[in-house]
């Protein structure tokens, strides 16, 4: 038997049925009249940006990073809760504004932006983090025949990296920003430009679960903004820290102490040096808010044996949870954490490998875990599913189309 | 520098740009008006079915898998090139039907075969590949209450695989068909049931390279199926032997001797027991026919330097290029053939990494490869990306959308 990622704690059974945002599944997949279904629980996003902001200090200012999440109900609540939005192409820019986001609050990364996207975002006065001498020159020569002057900040590439981190943005040769000791004269000739200058982003990894690899990352960000700004010559209006906080997705991961992240950072904004005395700090997060607030439901359709195996067919696939299905950015497959839902907490009963619809061997969405001994009809839960889930899996492979999506545990 | 896969040897350059169906990509690129572009070459489809059908015994049928690349044009084009279609989901056969296919001519795999898709393929006269006991039991109801007889193969889950194949289908526990010493019992209940009786299918593997054991497992399929027959001790009208021919995407991949595994099966088909005598044999190949025959191209939209590393940042990536970027059932990560298609057949200046615009280290095309110097504004050709590309790849991931795909080579 293989282990199973860890449930997120928020999620209990009703009737011994997995409930979330305070219902049955049963309940919303009636509701919606279809499998499969992504359910966003709202009440867990609110408690983990409530969790964060009491734990980080004040003056640091939270950014959603729309990536992980671009469904539009959800964005449309994220208005209210955090104070930035991240975004990574013009497609996202329209999604953000279509939910009547202030384009004022958003910001734009991403290496490859075409220069109609830099025309769109410019006109609307969307903060963008160049990625490259290019770019800022595109930017600039576009902003002047608007007659606008743009927002700019730079994204640095840092010398370092997140200790730890799923996945690195910085240390090294990368595509992404302007390697550190090219930054200050590239700040000045934006300075120069009469651009609106925005500071920097400073992004070094994500999903790492260490609070003191993050704390220790965060520091050297705090660092080499100052030592770039001091080179510059500059003020520096504002600083994105990047992201990095993680979640358990495998066995044995445990959540991050966002308490001692917190503390370091107060510790260290008590002596920050004059350069960023003046500084607005921000942190952009995507699935660290969203990510366990999700769950994907599947419906079993067969039961089969093979060679003395169980395996469970189900409607769902890797074509909405690529990722959990061990095909994107992982070398060695292991289980995210995954229940029958519709008999939630019940004991295990045997050992079965939970597979989609699609027919290829790379669709499998728990391999040889401890279950209860589900039936066709059961239904199937995938935790940790709010993030990098509908949008970053193949949603069309094998003629089988998006999955439908809820926003639930909500009042409205 | 890492080495690229090959270039198929059907592409050459005009005037130093590729050529793709007798024209530069610079002039699709015009026609289409956007980047990026996936072009499929109709020539080099109906080449390679071509040389398939000349190799093999004209007894085999050549069925197209189209889950490798469901693209309507080409469907409709294919009608008149192959014998049949087999199809993974209804949303597959919607398409197929779409394009004016008889359903008789398409069969349906796929382990997770919803009732409304059993329904909607027996009214409609496609041949199930029953997957399991229970799917069995399911199509026959259904049927009944439609009041039509249902036209049933079963998949076998055969005890042997294909050496060397890229993707698993058989050998050992599998949630894909029927374990083979459960298959006679589960015939004669077919067969009794007064469906319309129509074999076996038996898939052992995909994406091999090496015609020798290509051949030796169409021969043990040859045997288990006239067994299996034998035991059953029903006549078999058809049996579906697989596909398993790949195409090369890696440094050190060499094309498939179709030659050889054509003769080899000719003489096995020489000398079939009696059992097999009136049986009606196909062969079931998607990215071995269409594989080849695409190219993605994207632009250079900005090209840095990072820590002394030339990065061409393109306005394509994974999302309609998974497999290529090295994300989609691949442990370690080498590189698909590419190319600067503006500047194809010139000499190696530098050592290059080919990204897409995506914010994520995954998003790599190509990575450390020779190439001649690029600059924004030139093309970038991916290659082997005619099969399992965009429909493959997870289209809406950052915002993005899907890639736009176009038929060429064709005199209509």
């Amino acid at each position: 038997m293989k282990a199973l990622g860890p449930i997120p704690e928020a999620f209990s059974a009703i009737d011994g049925v997995l409930a979330v945002g305070g219902k049955p599944v049963t309940h919303w997949v009636k509701q919606s009249g279809t499998t499969p279904l992504f359910l966003y629980d709202m009440a867990i996003v609110e408690a983990t940006i409530a969790r964060l902001r009491a734990a980080m200090p004040e003056r640091l200012a939270l950014h959603y990073a729309v990536k992980a999440n671009p469904f539009a109900p959800l964005l449309a609540r994220m208005d209210g809760l955090v104070d930035g939005f991240d975004i990574a192409s013009g497609g996202e820019l329209a999604i953000v504004t279509g939910q009547g986001i202030d384009p004022a609050r958003v910001s734009f990364a991403g290496p490859g932006k075409r220069d109609a996207e830099l025309e769109f975002a410019i006109a609307l006065g969307v903060t963008l983090n160049l990625e490259s001498e290019g770019e800022a020159q595109r930017a600039i020569a576009i902003a002047e025949r608007l007659g606008v002057s743009p927002r700019l900040a730079i994204r640095v590439n840092p010398a370092f990296d997140l200790k730890g981190s799923g996945m690195k943005m910085g240390g090294g040769a990368k595509p992404f920003g302007v390697d550190a000791e090219r930054v200050p004269a590239l700040v000045r000739r934006v300075v120069a430009s009469g651009a609106d200058w925005r500071g920097f982003h400073i992004f070094a990894g994500s999903q790492a679960l260490d609070a003191a690899a993050i704390a220790d990352t965060q520091g050297q960000a705090l660092d080499l903004a100052a030592q770039l700004a001091q080179e510059a010559g500059v003020a520096l209006p504002h600083c994105n820290l990047g992201g990095g906080l993680g979640i358990p997705y495998f066995p044995g991961d445990a959540p991050v102490d966002v308490e001692e992240v917190g503390a370091r950072l107060s510790e260290r904004f008590v002596s920050l040096p004059e350069v960023l005395a003046g500084t607005q700090f921000c942190i952009e997060l995507g699935r660290y808010l969203v990510g366990e607030a999700g769950v994907y439901i599947a419906r079993v359709i067969d039961r089969k044996l093979s060679h003395g195996e169980v395996f469970l067919v189900t409607d769902g696939g890797l074509h909405h949870q690529l990722a959990a299905s061990g095909n994107f950015g992982t070398v060695v497959r292991r289980n995210y954490p995954s229940a029958i839902a519709t008999r939630f907490g019940a004991p295990v009963d045997e050992e079965a490998t939970i597979v989609g619809c699609l027919c290829t061997p790379l669709d499998k969405l728990a391999d040889k875990g401890g279950f209860p001994r589900a039936e066709p009809g059961d239904l199937v839960a995938v935790f940790c599913a709010g993030a990098y889930g509908a949008s970053a899996s193949p949603a069309s492979f094998l003629g089988q189309g998006p999955a439908h999506e809820m926003l639930v545990g909500t009042n409205d």
